[in-house]
């Protein structure tokens, strides 16, 4: 089951899908929220599905909602962003495909013919300057998006792209739609929703689309985790020392 | 699969849909089987599908019948109750949304614009008295429904309504319909009919609809709950003394 | 998926629908099979679906065979009897419906308006003489077999036919279909062929239509079954004698 | 859901589909892309599925596939191969069938009137000199293919063929088109890719269709696998022998 709320029909001319649904470090959808908040994006669009799960939020003021996928706009100069943010992505294997292909066919009525997918890029050990990661529908959007600073690796099916992010774009390829999955390098185990990621995505995004975005609240967020992650890296190394010295350790144990 | 059996189609006019099917303490199904029953409601449809289990009951005369849910009528003064209950809800995560689709186009058909789900709430520890909590479609649900006594609690997304009773609601504030969802407390673990909830519920609907039920039944069952709960709690003191003394309980142990 | 071939279209005026598919003792379908077998039943009808499993089997002569519910068809007298029986049941909750409503439309279509389901009733410990229990879609269908010796338990929802017995029962009493499932009481556990719950089935059926069958083999394999438990049960009472004393079990351990 | 990519429509007219999907010990893969690399054979259409996996794979040069199977096209002589090949079976049971039945509706297009689906025959023990079993459609088909070295076993249902390779079987034998299965021995556990067992079925094709086909890489592989078989016996061998000697071996435990 899928039913559309349509809110809005707005006029689309270079118009541009940014999708980012929640996944690995939370990177794709904490970008897309930050865009939509700091840029005044309008929702024009509710996607409910029986791909979500089977419960309601109970909200603030005590009303309900189903889970949905919600797409937004925004004209930027001559340009026009739709975003494409939610609660979840598909609980089953066979909706991520059927979402998918419904919110293409969504985007192509409104003369939208250029995707970008966000994601996180699970890495071992924190980076220390994450980069972005990029695979793309065609060898153009790659040298494109090179010149922003994505990185795209090379070799023999080095990866894949699970999920939203890839179906999305993978189904973009067949109906002749451009397209971008943009990762930024974020710890695979532990997750957390990671701010710096999502600063490296942003910035990507910022150049490429010549945006004026604050990112104060962002550059804050990511400093704050900066300073967990390098309390959380002395704590191993305290814990690392003690284990070196099994003895005084198992005197806690005992 | 999908099958209606209609049996009668009533005419309504100030119509509301009340829902009670099986679920967390049983509270839901409890008020409205006991409404049905003492307020002698006419059944009008039955609902099967194949997202209910793969077999037949065998009844009380050796005939069988397939799980199934289960509309009942009742004109009380100027106002139509239109109840629902069943065997099961779906067994299948989008036969929620899918089963909830047709009974709501089903009440549509009927006119009827209001729906309440019932349900249990639980927590932590036998309430002395168990609060009724809503969630509603509206904030003009919610007001109207605090006049009854009914508690909403303040938060950000403060929790879920899962299963029928948030699908139905969900999906009804799509449609347009008024609701709201009645949650009786109930203690989550371990889990058992609660009276106690079903009749805090009942008074809310009680005075909502000016009906006048026979509490008789309900508060007997409720009054033997209490005594199971204190006798229960009687125990659990006596064992809880017996395990200060730990010295004693390794007497039985060894 | 579900692909029907039809190999014949035959008459059918007083007609009965006879399923014996897989299941508890495997009963029912040895009852069926044996009917086709000695009364030289004539296959009409296969039906495939993507319910059943994604394998073919290699058969005997190496081609192979998609599984498949087969249709038999007898006339006797002035009776018209078509048999199902088959590989599988439905593999997934939902076939089973999907199958079921399948078949019923299949036997409407040759004026079938009468079904016996046919299966396993799992007891604990096996049965000196295995009684036949039944359920039917109506009492007039109860009690018409009442007089064949068929039992029918009494109670409040004493219990359920689980799988196609069960669906496709339920779905006749939906459809106005008269109908009745006859169990032969099985051992639960451990399950094998039960030549004696099904010798138990096939003489209900041969005194309800009055039908000429040699029996001679299914009472060999009933008198078999007989031998194998009651050796089955001396060995067990040694075994229960050598477990009275302990002292000298403990020796074989040690 | 079912995307086709269709690029290429040839003219067929003695057409032959050759099918070698992922399997036991990758055989059919394995023949099925060393034909279309040795023979140029052209790619004539892509099948998407939503019961493939929910990713894309990211490619050598970083544009993103989304998995699916393909058909390519070879004219030899006065006969049409098409060869399908893929990057998965489906994930779901179900799949399995409504991916087989478009497969069959695309060949039967072209007018395509025969099958040959290729896989690995699990045993136990290497093999020293692979077969290659059979299981066909029609008897006619067994007695063609067992002049080519196949063969075919005896017995009651002796086996089954699980997956793409029994289903496309299964249904093509439903719709009148001629098919067998060729199963090179191969090891069931643990499984590699075995080049050994797709050599022996290469031999059969080679001969059946006349191919002028160069074996030198497989047979490279093949004896590849030859030496790391004999080298992996000589340390069973080892294994063995030091296990005989058990006091030995408990000093490296201890």
């Amino acid at each position: 089951m899928l039913t559309w709320k349509i809110k809005d029909r707005p006029m689309v001319y270079n118009g541009t899908l940014i999708e980012g649904l929640p996944g690995i470090g939370n990177v794709g959808k904490m970008v897309v929220e930050y865009l939509i908040e700091k840029l005044k994006a309008k929702k024009i669009a509710e996607l409910y599905s029986s791909h979500f799960p089977y419960h309601v939020f109970i909200n603030k003021d005590s009303t309900v909602s189903l889970p949905k996928n919600e797409f937004y706009h925004l004209k930027s100069g001559n340009q026009d962003l739709v975003f494409l943010t939610g609660d979840f992505q598909s609980m089953t294997p066979q909706g991520h495909y059927e979402i998918a292909e419904a919110e293409l066919d969504y985007i192509k009525k409104m003369n939208i013919n250029q995707i970008i997918t966000l994601g996180g890029f699970g890495v071992e050990g924190v980076p220390t300057k994450p980069k972005v990661m990029g695979a793309g529908t065609t060898k153009g959007v790659v040298e494109e998006f090179g010149k922003y600073g994505v990185e795209f690796e090379d070799g023999e099916r080095v990866g894949m792209v699970v999920g939203a992010s890839g179906v999305l774009l993978g189904l973009s390829k067949l109906k002749g739609i451009n397209g971008i999955c943009l990762m930024g390098e974020t710890l695979a185990r532990p997750m957390f929703t990671d701010a710096r990621a999502a600063k490296a995505v942003l910035e990507v995004l910022k150049e490429k689309f010549n945006l004026e975005v604050d990112m104060e609240d962002m550059k804050k967020k990511a400093k704050e985790l900066d300073k967990a992650i390098s309390k959380a890296k002395d704590l191993e190394k305290i814990m690392l020392e003690k284990i070196k010295k099994p003895g005084e350790e198992l005197r806690y144990i005992g």
